[in-house]
């Protein structure tokens, strides 16, 4: 029961901003985004990443990395379209 | 090592909302942020919080705890100034 209950919490908060990005990507408006808000993420699961890594725990690794990629290319869109403005 | 990462990375991504949810109070406009990202993450760290209290964990029952209440505003204003669109 707890496993299942941490796999569904793990797939939920990694998927979190894969809706924020197709936002993103559609409006090309990042206005009312905070860059804090997504450097801290990046660096923040680059860590649990690391993390992941030194406990050679592959969940940790999988989940977080995939938060890399979006958190990454969330960041890149945002200096992309922060220009605009 | 590993704790010390791992900790640090549990900060990181506990406070991360944090900045945006500012940037909203402040701005008043959450024209540019996605609800299901908020949901999702919601919904996710509640879960992580009900993983914590079952292995009886409380590094990850407080953080997450920290984020349900962060990602608990973000929602409430997000409804409130998405009415004034």
């Amino acid at each position: 029961m707890e496993t299942i209950i941490g796999i569904a919490a793990g797939i939920l908060t990694s998927i979190s901003m894969l809706p924020q990005l197709i936002k993103i990507l559609k409006e090309k408006d990042v206005e009312n985004i905070s860059p804090y808000m997504i450097t801290i993420l990046l660096t923040g699961v680059s860590l649990w990443v690391a993390y992941g890594i030194m406990l050679n725990e592959w969940p940790i690794i999988l989940s977080n990395a995939f938060s890399v990629f979006v958190n990454a290319t969330l960041l890149i869109c945002y200096f992309l379209f922060s220009k605009n403005n």
